[in-house]
């Protein structure tokens, strides 16, 4: 039997999975990616769960298991190189060369890129974006990230790094970024860019007591602080959003992510809002939808998914 | 010898250019598209242009010409249906078939797409983006359009009317624009939306007397509110830039058009703010370049390089 792994590479935990042909994750392990400092030492032990997945995999088959790759999503992931460039939150520094890396143990294809890349290709090879030619993903969380797929392929653009739609500038003069500059989506759409324009309309001071997910309680509650919360920022998506219609003119636009899990809330001001900045010729062709991954399969599914790129 | 047919329609004139194997524009020919309300006789009338230009050139060559094809840049062009969709420009209304209608006369391929998007497939096959995969031009003039090539293919989406930056929302309750909504990039740094600007810095009405060459014309004699005109639509421009950037990740951006010979007085500011708005990760990865076509021939040239697209 045919196998691939996927694996989400976060900046606490790496997620592993096996990957039946048919897109079914039949085993899952973990590593503390935090506790790793050295690189050669993560993968060495990386390999250990991928061998272990794979001999319970032969002894439950009853047959040999063949390993089509390993498919990686990781944050600053460059499908180029295979390597994750200093990653912010990874206490591994410096250029880490996964592709090298566990070839040294296994030779199987490698394919790296960033998970938001990896997200939207899951969705395409597995979800709702399936037969789709040209459709975006949005991944709201602890930042916002993108994958961008035209005429069928993820676009990677000349560096590897495109789609980082989450670092578009909404406003000019708007919110600091942890990437230096000011008015990014993230600092609008993110959890914590929710969390503040909550906190802003309350009154209040920013603080981590408040999350995404209590807004989001309180909206269904009635709150009217919290409505008008999800309502500003569906309108600041739904801007981001038909912005990256006139460029791409998707199909669709796929939308993940805890703060999704709200529902109706934030989806109902997203499409007025998007309906309303949206160029009159785009009208009616491009639908905003939520993933149809299970947000605990949507991260292991990508990176395994990106594999079938190389077909 | 192989020549082909680049066509540039415009709501005043129609261009049409032979142009050779190497890419040079051998003959031209001219229509008044404004007097034309009847699509049928004006293709009547523009194949008897052509025909011209070939018999012209058998005699020329003194050998027969193959005709490889009749490429056509035109506003509202959809690649994907070789027709115009009622361009608001144009005195011909309604779906115009111009793969149809061109082909009662002669068995040729025919393919068409909007104007910026030939302009960036020109610059790609005869121009400065030659051997580049990824990269986007943006049209400055009575409007802004743009086109986007991705993989070294043009960008035309689900719709076929992808690449539309001039339209990308630049400022949320911005300059209201032709197109219905605020803010569009168009409003701000089209050849109008410059007069505006310079006219608001000054402090006196918009008015038709006052010109976007004009304001160049000041700026390189020393004028302080053309100067400062210039540096506001290159910051503009600069944000819009890094924006696009954060999508495809190109390794230049081309400018053509009407405003950009001002040159320096737009093109420093221009790559300061750009430099200044680019998420770090993409720092030096993209340059801002003048398109290497000339400007009379950019069009012609563009439609024309349409049909390469089919090789």
């Amino acid at each position: 039997m045919n196998y691939s792994i996927g694996v989400d590479v976060g900046g606490t935990n790496t997620d592993l999975g096996l990957v039946s042909g048919s897109g079914s994750i039949v085993q899952r392990r973990n590593l503390s990616t935090g506790a790793y400092t050295d690189f050669a030492l993560y993968i060495r032990d990386f390999m250990r769960e991928v061998d272990y997945m794979l001999a319970d995999q032969e002894t439950f088959d009853g047959q040999p298991v063949t390993l089509e790759g390993i498919g990686v999503g990781a944050p600053n992931g460059n499908f180029y190189t295979g390597c994750v460039d200093d990653a912010p939150n990874l206490t591994m520094k410096g250029v880490l060369d996964f592709g090298k890396e566990i070839q040294q143990y296994r030779d199987v294809p490698v394919v790296l890129s960033n998970d938001a890349n990896a997200a939207a290709y899951g969705e395409y090879v597995y979800g709702g974006a399936k037969g789709m030619k040209h459709f975006i993903m949005f991944t709201l969380g602890t930042g916002v990230g993108s994958g961008i797929v035209v005429d069928g392929k993820l676009v990677h653009g000349s560096t590897g790094a495109a789609g980082e739609l989450g670092h578009a500038i909404l406003y000019q003069h708007g919110r600091q970024c942890s990437c230096g500059r000011q008015g990014c989506l993230e600092t609008y759409t993110s959890a914590r860019g929710i969390v503040q324009t909550y906190c802003e309309l309350k009154g209040i001071p920013v603080t981590s007591e408040v999350t995404s997910k209590m807004i989001g309680e309180l909206a269904h509650q009635g709150d009217a602080v919290a409505l008008k919360t999800w309502e500003t920022v569906g309108d600041q998506l739904g801007l981001a959003m038909a912005n990256a219609v006139t460029f791409s003119a998707p199909e669709a636009i796929f939308l993940m992510g805890g703060p999704t899990l709200v529902g109706e809330p934030l989806l109902k001001p997203l499409r007025e809002a998007f309906d309303r900045y949206l160029l009159n010729i785009f009208a009616g062709s491009c639908s905003i939808r939520l993933s149809e991954l299970k947000a605990n399969e949507v991260a292991i599914l990508g990176a395994a998914a990106l594999l079938k790129m190389k077909n």
